[in-house]
C-alpha cells in the first residue's frame, strides 16, 4: 500500500513549507508509517480536486482519503492504535487543544506578518497572482507595504515565543522527555517561519534551535531537504 | 491532622488574590484534602519566618512545611497518589509546564499592566508603602504612571486571552472534560484579574467566565467568600 501526502512546495520542488503539512508529516513518522509526498502548488486544484478539496494537506492511506491536518492526526490515532500514541490520554489531548490554539492565534499571526512578504518571491510563478491577491484581501495591505513593516514586527513575534523558550530550556519536547504531537504543531508552525524568513529568526544556541533538530533526528528527516524522512 | 496554608489578603481579610495561592487552593481540593488558610499580608514576614521564606504560598501538612507552588504541586501528587491525579502523565507533565510558562510569560504581564494599580488601593494600608516601593523598582514607573496607562492594555490582555478563549469554546476545561492542575495555573491567573480589576473584564457570555464559574462549581468554592471551599 502506498500512502500518499499532497504537500505544499515552492518554486524549489524540495522547499515543502506548509506549517500544516509538517504537523502531518511528523505524525506519520511518529506513527512509523511510510509515505510518499506530491509536491503540490496552490493552483493545482485539478490535482487535488478528487477529495473534494482546494487546499493541502491531502492525505490518500490506501483506499482512504483524509483531510485536514487535525482530522488526519485523529484518523492516525485511531487507525493505528498499536503505533506510539500522538496524543496521548484524554487530559493531554485537551492540553494539545490549547498548544493548538495558542499556535493558531498567537503564533501563526505573529509569523505571517514577518515572512509573508519573504515567501511571494519563493512561490512558483504560476501560484504568485493567487497568493498576492488572497493575501492582500486577508491583511487589507499590499505585499510591498507588509514588506516595509516586516522588521517592525520581528521584537513582537520573539515575545510570543517566550513561553516556548522557557519550556525548552527545561526540558527537551514540549510533551516533556519525548515528543507528541503538541510539537509537531509547533513545530510546524516555526519551520515554516524558519524555511521562508530571509533572515534568521533563531541563534544557534536558542533552546528553539536545539529542539526543532532534535525533532528532526527523532524522526529522521534530512536538515536540507525537505520532502520526506531520509 | 491541621492543614495550613498561608493566603495572600488585600485590606478586606477575605479578599485573596495572589494567583500562585489559588494555584495550590484548587490543587488541594483537587487531592480531596481538608486545609484552613491564614490570611496573610506582604509586610507580615515574621508569621511565615518558621519556614524560612518570605512569600507565598507556604503550606504546613502535619510536620512538613512546604512552599513554591510549583513544589507544592508536585509534593501533594507524590504524597497523596491515591487521590485524583494533578498532573497525569509524564506527557501531561510536559504539556503543563508549557501551559506554565505560558501563564507567568504571556498573560501575567498582560494582566499586571491593567491590574497593578487597582490593586494598591485594595491592600491594607501597612501593606501599602512595600507594594509601592517594591512594584515602581519592578517596573521603573510610578502606580500613578501605571494608572494612566491602564486601559490603554486592555486590548492585548483580550488578545492574549485568544487561545484560551477558542480553546473553551470547544471544551469545558483546558484538560479537556475534567480540570487538572494546567487550569488551575490559568484560573489563578484570571481570578486575581477577575477580583483586583476596577472594570469587568470579562462579559458574562464569555467562554472563560463560564469555566470560572465551573472550576469554583467543581471544587466547592463560594463566588462571593474567597478564602476556602464552602
Amino acid at each position: 500500500m502506498t500512502r500518499i501526502l499532497y504537500d505544499l512546495a515552492a518554486a524549489d520542488p524540495d522547499l515543502r513549507f506548509s506549517p500544516y503539512c509538517w504537523r502531518v508529516k511528523l505524525a506519520l513518522t511518529h506513527k512509523n508509517l511510510d509515505y510518499e509526498t506530491v509536491a503540490w502548488r496552490f493552483t493545482e486544484k485539478d490535482k487535488i480536486a478528487f477529495s473534494g478539496q482546494t487546499k493541502v494537506p491531502v492525505l490518500v492511506d490506501g483506499e482512504t482519503t483524509v483531510h485536514d491536518s487535525q482530522t488526519i492526526a485523529e484518523y492516525l490515532e485511531s487507525h493505528y492504535p498499536d503505533q506510539p500514541s500522538l496524543l496521548g490520554a484524554p487530559a493531554c489531548r485537551g492540553l494539545i487543544s490549547f498548544i493548538k490554539q495558542w499556535t493558531e492565534l498567537t503564533l501563526h499571526p505573529a509569523i505571517v506578518r514577518i515572512i509573508l512578504p519573504d515567501i511571494f518571491p519563493q512561490l512558483d510563478p504560476t501560484d504568485q497572482p493567487y497568493f498576492r491577491r488572497t493575501r492582500e484581501a486577508a491583511f487589507g495591505k499590499t505585499i510591498e507595504q507588509m514588506a516595509a513593516e516586516r522588521d517592525s514586527h520581528l521584537p513582537a513575534f520573539q515575545e510570543a515565543l517566550a513561553p516556548l523558550r522557557r519550556t525548552l530550556s527545561q526540558q527537551p519536547f514540549i510533551a516533556g522527555s519525548t515528543p507528541n504531537y503538541a510539537d509537531h504543531i509547533v513545530f510546524g508552525a516555526l519551520r515554516w517561519a524558519a524555511c521562508m524568513s530571509r533572515t534568521a529568526l533563531f541563534a544557534e544556541d536558542d533552546p528553539i534551535t536545539t529542539w526543532m533538530a532534535a525533532l528532526l533526528t527523532t524522526y529522521r528527516f534530512g536538515t536540507a531537504g525537505d520532502s520526506a524522512p531520509v
